[in-house]
């Protein structure tokens, strides 16, 4: 991770978002919208710092912002572009703070550059880090929630300006209910806010250094490319990611449901696979990657999707059949692997009675891991 | 209507939930658990007065809540009887005012009771009105918001403590929408609060006298039965309400879809009436009675069942084969029926798109009719 405060430019926008798709391992939505956007305020005068988590004072309030939604439906209904911005502004008014940064609650996807949009327009810097180090379907699944943060207030703002705030709610799960239903009836497609947060927090909590991560998958992904080097090997070389499968989609199933993208897609192995057989279930993100039958790599790591020649990452809503794709994997951050998250984004979570998370060791050598990923 | 001041009794309870059931139109909720509940509030000495709409001045700011959600539903839920406070003092906090008096937003079922009981821990007088003279599904269906009251802000509040607010929405439809769906998500029993309005838009466009007017009901009916004279009879002679079918329920559809119940109730008739068929069309209240396939009654006018032996006003949620009733009508107040009001109370609004509104006569004499219901 990076800790030096540094200024995002605008040929850093098509990087990180690129490194966000990634990182947000099928789903997330995706970031290309928001990037034209912020780019445009970039090309305008908007300038944008971003600030390592030992940059915040403990009394900072800081703010978290994002859509939600269903990533299949953010393809198709363009946002205004101020949601976020308007629902910071509710939950600044319902907790009578001012807030001095924003932090991605989700790195993955669309969710790394909704807080860059919002503090554009705000005039405010964005922490290097976030509450996943990767995406999640549902709210509560931020380690800002995980470890105490208060459910309330919330906000939800929406294109045509509506603002619904979540004045009280008595815990994240019941937040979480009540903002996908609202989101849904505003099209599947709004912006949030959570309550502000104290600094001291904030650096305990959050997982640190990934926006420098996304930051650096994306230029990896780009670089690889300009000097035609094998995309995939190089994330793999970069990241500490190791290779789970590869294969060609055989099959997808996906649905929307209550605003969710829900699915499952099948993988016929290719390569040192090939005979082998992948199936991964899906809940907007990637969460669980069985290869013959068992499960490999399951939720909170991170299962990604990269198409095999170009390692353009493939998120869970443009999946489809004939599809050649390497299924990487990558350990989460340890806040998100404690018995306290376990309970929120470990398998059982999402459904899988049956499932043991056995964590996945990183493949970089101890040296670079020190270093970390960025 | 009285155009005086009164304080409720505690004997008023059960008459005023009484008529305000028959003013239901067959929804509204069972007021029977609010009625108990303002009586033990009363025992302990809340005293609630009733306001008639001239004693209200033009800068008061007048609060209006109920409750929101499915009626089948309120039978076996028992609110915690705080909801519409907490609902109330959510906008009054979102709108920066205190309101002085309450009014219901409909009369009929259990929200003529719930500004009683929020009056009544608030210390706060009530209006002698409200804004359907009847009860209806949706919020947008009042005078209130026909003839143009802010949308927001609103606030609904459940039994577990939590409150959401709606703090800008845009039109009263997104309004109904957002906290139709947070009432379902609150097990579809929330108290409501809608914004403050001015004293002299109240005065406007409030449907006078109807807490008096159930409270007449309600009285007719324990009189008649305490004298043993037909109770049906009594009513008509008291409202000016008219006899539209006599008959036996033969069969009923309900289903709860989205909050409401929706479904039909038919009749064979009995009396005069042998040998007809009625169908009552239901979305949580009676909306369209058709005798022989004809349009007989239809909304905004009210369509009322009362059991045939007792005078018992029979709502949807009670609605059983081999039940005895007389379906009574009684045209709604003016505002109701205005072509601003037809748009959105009109059979049209309903989804009967080949339904005409043909207003109901009074079966009062005009002497009596100039004299009021009540």
């Amino acid at each position: 991770m990076s800790r030096d405060r540094y200024v995002l430019a605008e040929e850093d926008l098509l990087p990180l978002s690129l490194g966000a798709a990634v990182l947000g391992t099928g789903g997330g939505g995706n970031p290309h919208v928001g990037m034209l956007r912020a780019r445009e305020l970039f090309r305008k005068g908007a300038r944008v710092e971003v600030l390592p988590l030992e940059a915040i004072a403990d009394n900072d309030h800081i703010g978290s912002v994002g859509g939600i939604g269903a990533p299949v439906v953010s393809v198709e209904k363009i946002k205004q572009g101020q949601e976020c911005l308007r629902a910071l502004r509710a939950v600044e008014e319902a907790a009578r703070v001012k807030v001095s940064a924003l932090i991605s609650a989700e790195i993955g996807g669309s969710n790394s550059i909704e807080p860059i949009l919002a503090a554009a327009y705000a005039g405010l810097p964005v922490v290097d880090g976030d509450g996943m180090g990767r995406a999640f379907p549902e709210l509560q699944m931020s380690t800002f929630f995980i470890y105490g943060m208060d459910p309330s207030p919330g906000a939800i703002a929406d294109d045509k300006g509506n603002v619904v705030v979540f004045k009280t709610v008595i815990d994240m799960y019941w937040l979480e209910r009540f903002a996908r239903h609202v989101a849904v009836d505003m099209g599947a497609a709004a912006g949030f806010a959570t309550a502000p947060m104290q600094g001291a927090y904030v650096k305990k909590v959050a997982v640190p250094g990934t926006l420098s991560q996304a930051l650096g998958v994306g230029r990896t992904i780009l670089e690889a490319r300009a000097k035609r080097r094998n995309v995939v090997e190089s994330i793999l070389a970069r990241t500490g990611a190791s290779l789970a499968f590869t294969g060609k989609v055989a099959d997808v199933r996906r649905e929307l449901r209550g605003g969710f993208a829900m699915g499952e897609a099948r993988l016929l192995g290719l390569g040192e696979y090939a005979g082998s057989e992948a199936r991964i279930a899906i809940q907007n993100e990637n969460l669980v990657l069985l290869v013959d039958g068992h499960p490999r790599v399951t939720v909170p790591d991170l299962i990604m999707n990269l198409e095999l020649d170009t390692g353009e990452p493939i998120t869970t809503e443009v999946l489809r059949y004939g599809q050649q794709l390497a299924t990487i994997a990558l350990p989460a951050h340890d806040l998100m692997k404690t018995p306290e998250a376990l309970k929120v984004v470990g398998p059982k979570a999402f459904g899988y009675p049956d499932i043991e998370f056995v964590p996945l060791q990183s493949s970089l050598p101890p040296s670079r891991k020190r270093a970390g990923h960025a």
